[in-house]
């Protein structure tokens, strides 16, 4: 079997897991600081329950009318702009957003795709195409895609001083699909996930995806907005992440995966009745195995239940407000906290070797992610630098664990500040840089 | 929700499955004689308590060791030939075989795939490419997709009274690659399922695989197994369909689906470590989500444990060899029946409205199938002429299943016969062809 390990040079191996926790096999509890799959915590007995109740009574395709897949649809309608009110479902996102894809391309006519730099949307050969993240290490961007700035307001070309970044990045958008149709390209969708993961824990400038919108849908195209990472009351405020942008604006198609199902695959593409009838009007049916089974539905619908009745999109509002504080007195503290950015349980620190330079600060990324390890805190890194912290815990996760994971990162960032400082002391003395191991090694243990 | 339901005019609400039968809201019990997927039964208890069992212990991503995976991967060698030895898991056939197409090309440097004709290989965009059952409909066949004769001795070029059909149809696959290498085109890949089932379940004659794999091999291409239909024993004889073609036939590629987790979305993809470390060299990780998970691994494993314990695979030889014998007397007794072909639980029946012109009778084989339901037994069609009865039933499908579909079909169509002879007694004696339903047309009840 062929996988990317989290540490692989000193492997975990998880057993089991509850709530916000994982165990290895030796019984250590792990703080679980990444696992956005497992929503509404690891093993979720309501969840686990729905599954089983499920799985004994049917599990069969969508050849057959069930009730499951009709209330789920229901269901996540009520969370939705009105005018977003077919769903299709399916396994992963990478299959949602390929289905996007085709969705755009046979409404719209057009064949092109604007993306922004450094996204992901999945692992299938049509996506690679569109995520830089990926085809940046592969052969190439495809004649097809456009890439447009990551509107980031930290590193990108318009920053926290500039007076409207919102504009100026949704301005880059319009300058990339004129210059795209002056050389013929027609543009079927502009994808975005609505607050970028991969490519560092972003929040677009509030306004932007309107604009955007305003831009792309002038030249005939759609707005995807992938909520795969981000959906499902993680941002607390609103149930969906592109909600931030505020009440005006709705995407044509809105992508979900990873957390809907709580681990089970279960994916799922949301739009509205113009996008849909073109597609039917191919004639060519949609099918998929197990999409929309009785079992996904019935995990999907267990999913909701559980965030209304734990109130986990408040309790995302208040233990993000709260950690994202803590992180910001932590950032008072260490020079090399550049910035601390997020939204309810979605929250980024970006770390900088040089405040005014910004240089990302990787290697001590990676050292302080196996800090923490040692720790038992898992907690992992992302960004074009690979020097962006990312949290984005199961939603259980609490005030006690922010506590004390913030504690654990002032311990260890504090450590490295004082061999960094014995380090240049004893450079100093004997002047000479050797001898020293640099903050970003490993200690003695 | 978008979804194309079988009988579309009287649709079928089914709440409950066990085993080979479905059951309604008003508890009529059907016969399943489609359910490919509830490979072992549905909701068999073993599948569905390793679910259980596993979903309350631990459901996380590949990013941590787990020794479900493991054994898992190390089950599925056992089955194959050695040098498939490399495996990767995801969520659905498609995405297993979309990954398929990115091996063959990473490793091959090339782009270009040659299909059978009417194949159908999954619902994501690169797939559809090269689906010719779907791209037929839409915006037709891309430049790197080369589509060779299905390799049909009931339908095809070369049928039963051909000296050697295996070899003259290889020889369209080489005639196929020398035409695209002339025009510069290469090779990547030959893709096709082992027993091609929506192009109406056919056998390629034995000896044709390996010689395809000559011709395409020379031609620096990859051959790619799609067992994502057919199988996990379905066959009978062997576990995998492709061994149908011989001992010394072993695929570079093997793609598996659908039946795999009896319902639950799994798959895989098995390759060699030839082509899987020319993908890794690409230093791009791949990372599914879901795929792998403790989860899909425990129930991929329960359904092997299935499979063995109620030695399933025997038992489709036997019940399967019966059923062909039954059908083979209904051919003699029904002009209809123009060919009965098959191999264990994967029989077509192939419909025409004359032996000698092979012309498909498409409506009565619809009619037909709408007639079985009236009898509680679900039966699909398939293949270019949706003329083909599809017999593709959970494998416990018994002896007594076997003689009680037969029965009704046998009785079905003896009525068919005589409404239609009355039918033309009726316009002879009238000298008009109307006031009377044709055989194909619902009869009044």
């Amino acid at each position: 079997a062929s996988c990317r390990l989290f540490y692989p040079e000193a492997p975990v191996k998880i057993v089991r897991g509850r709530g916000q926790y994982l165990y290895d096999e030796q019984g250590a509890e792990y703080l679980d600081c990444v696992g956005n799959v497992a929503h509404v915590g690891h093993c979720h007995p309501l969840v686990v329950q729905a599954a089983h109740e499920q799985n004994q009574v049917l599990n069969t395709n969508s050849r057959y009318l069930h009730d499951n897949i009709v209330d789920y649809a229901q269901r996540l309608s009520e969370t939705l702009p009105e005018q977003l009110c077919v769903f299709y479902f399916l396994n992963s996102g990478s299959e949602a957003n390929d289905l996007a894809l085709r969705l755009a391309r046979q409404y719209t006519g057009h064949q092109d795709v604007v993306v922004l730099d450094h996204a992901y949307h999945g692992h299938l050969s049509s996506l690679i195409d569109i995520s830089p993240y990926k085809f940046r290490d592969l052969d190439g961007q495809k004649e097809w895609v456009h890439v447009v700035p990551l509107p980031d307001v930290y590193r990108g070309p318009y920053r926290e001083d500039h007076p409207d970044p919102a504009v100026a990045y949704a301005d880059e958008v319009s300058r990339v699909v004129s210059s795209a149709q002056e050389k013929g390209r027609k543009i079927a969708a502009f994808f975005a996930e609505s607050l970028p993961s991969v490519a560092g824990q972003i929040l677009p400038p509030v306004g932007y995806f309107s604009l955007v919108a305003q831009h792309v849908r002038r030249a005939g195209a759609v707005f995807v907005a992938d909520e795969i990472q981000v959906g499902f009351g993680r941002v607390g405020k609103h149930f969906w992440a592109f909600q931030l942008q505020g009440e005006d604006f709705t995407p044509d198609i809105v992508t979900m995966g990873k957390s809907i199902g709580n681990g089970h695959p279960v994916a799922c593409v949301a739009t509205t009745q113009a996008v849909s009838r073109a597609f039917e009007t191919t004639g060519v049916e949609y099918f998929n195995t197990f999409g929309g089974s009785p079992v996904s539905c019935a995990v999907g619908l267990a999913v909701l239940d559980v965030l209304e009745k734990e109130q986990l999109q408040t309790h995302a509002t208040c233990v993000g407000s709260f950690l994202m504080e803590l992180l910001r007195q932590q950032k008072e503290k260490h020079p090399i906290i550049g910035d601390v950015r997020g939204v309810g349980l979605f929250i980024g620190v970006d770390l900088v070797k040089d405040e005014a330079t910004r240089t990302p600060a990787t290697e001590e990324a990676d050292y302080l992610v196996s800090r923490l390890k040692e720790s038992y805190i898992l907690l992992s890194t992302d960004g074009p630098g690979r020097n962006v912290l990312k949290f984005k815990p199961p939603m259980c996760f609490s005030r006690d664990n922010a506590q004390h994971v913030v504690a654990r990162l002032d311990a260890i960032l504090t450590d490295m500040e004082e061999t960094l400082r014995s380090c240049e002391t004893l450079r100093l003395k004997r002047s000479t840089g050797l001898g020293c191991r640099a903050a970003a090694g490993r200690e003695p243990s």
